[in-house]
């Protein structure tokens, strides 16, 4: 093997989720085999990254500028807000394109059991929103968890003070799902939801 | 989705072998989540195995000295080397502490279609090692593909001039391994290269 940065580096690898020892190697020595081209580029992305980064102050969000750039998006709608559980939850919203409004980033879920509490979850900056009369509506977009049912239920008693619509996302099949491996839960959720048709 | 530079990070690791943008966007926001002590120490890594990672000028292996730690180890036998095709396969072997002598990294197979012909692998080290007088023994350790095989007659071919003993690697039935998931090559070596039981 090599020597001990280059040990250090496939362990580091090694921790990153999804990864593992055999992973690390491979990765390892695919950037050390060509370190200019394959190792610099990624060291420079991590370094600025890692010096820009920043916790949006009006929503959550991760970016490098502060308010992120879809809280400073003036396309966007300022005034609908949907309730996300995690970053990565927003990015697969942006990544689906299917919110042309706001984001507020929980950064978790209410859970007593992992000792998550509601002074946990960030929402003073959403009150905050709401107090200077900047929402017009809400969308809880919460998985559907039993932490998200109880986050949902226990957001929408808290919002229930402002005069704002409160909406959630629809539970049902997903697209391109068969019905025989979905889950009973949420079979009962799409027939207890459905539409005519 | 956040700003340009998680975006160019999130690229960069989704080009690393096995993962892909859904791998990498996990990998970027478990980074991101805790700068400190996640992204810093894999930054400082990179940049530390990036500065001295060089490649030996005996046996071609990567390391952070040269001559590396193995072609100085003088608990090891430096009169036997074992060639292999890349490092990855010199770290194989190490993984598995089975072999206690020197290594020749070739850098690759000979390979026609691909345009890769005798000079493009890295044996001159070993020609000097040899016209030195230093070594007792190779091993042939190279895979069991066609270009393996190309390359280990063509390597037996080209040491045949010097006085050194010449050995290969066997081929057979791999540990932990039942007879009906063996391709008809394989099973064909075992039997071809039976010992009495």
């Amino acid at each position: 093997m090599g020597g001990h940065e280059i040990q250090q580096l496939i362990r580091l690898f090694g921790r990153l989720p999804g990864l593992g020892p055999r992973s690390a190697r491979r990765i390892v020595l695919y950037l050390l085999r060509d370190p200019q081209a394959r190792l610099q580029p990624l060291l420079r992305a991590l370094d600025q990254t890692g010096q820009a980064v920043t916790t949006c102050s009006t929503c959550g969000n991760l970016d490098t500028s502060d308010p992120c750039h879809i809280c400073t998006d003036e396309t966007r709608d300022q005034r609908l807000v949907c309730v996300v559980e995690t970053v990565g939850d927003l990015w697969a919203l942006e990544r689906a394109g299917v919110h042309g409004g706001v984001y507020q980033v929980l950064g978790g879920t209410l859970s007593p059991l992992a000792g998550v509490g509601p002074e946990d979850l960030n929402i003073a900056s959403l009150l905050a929103r709401l107090d200077a009369g900047q929402v017009r509506e809400i969308i809880l977009a919460l998985g559907a968890t039993v932490e998200g049912a109880t986050t949902m239920h226990w957001l929408m008693d808290r919002l229930a003070e402002y005069e704002v619509t409160l909406s959630r996302v629809a539970q049902g099949v997903p697209a391109g799902g068969a019905l025989d491996v979905l889950d009973d839960g949420t079979l009962a959720a799409a027939l207890g939801a459905r539409r005519p048709a």
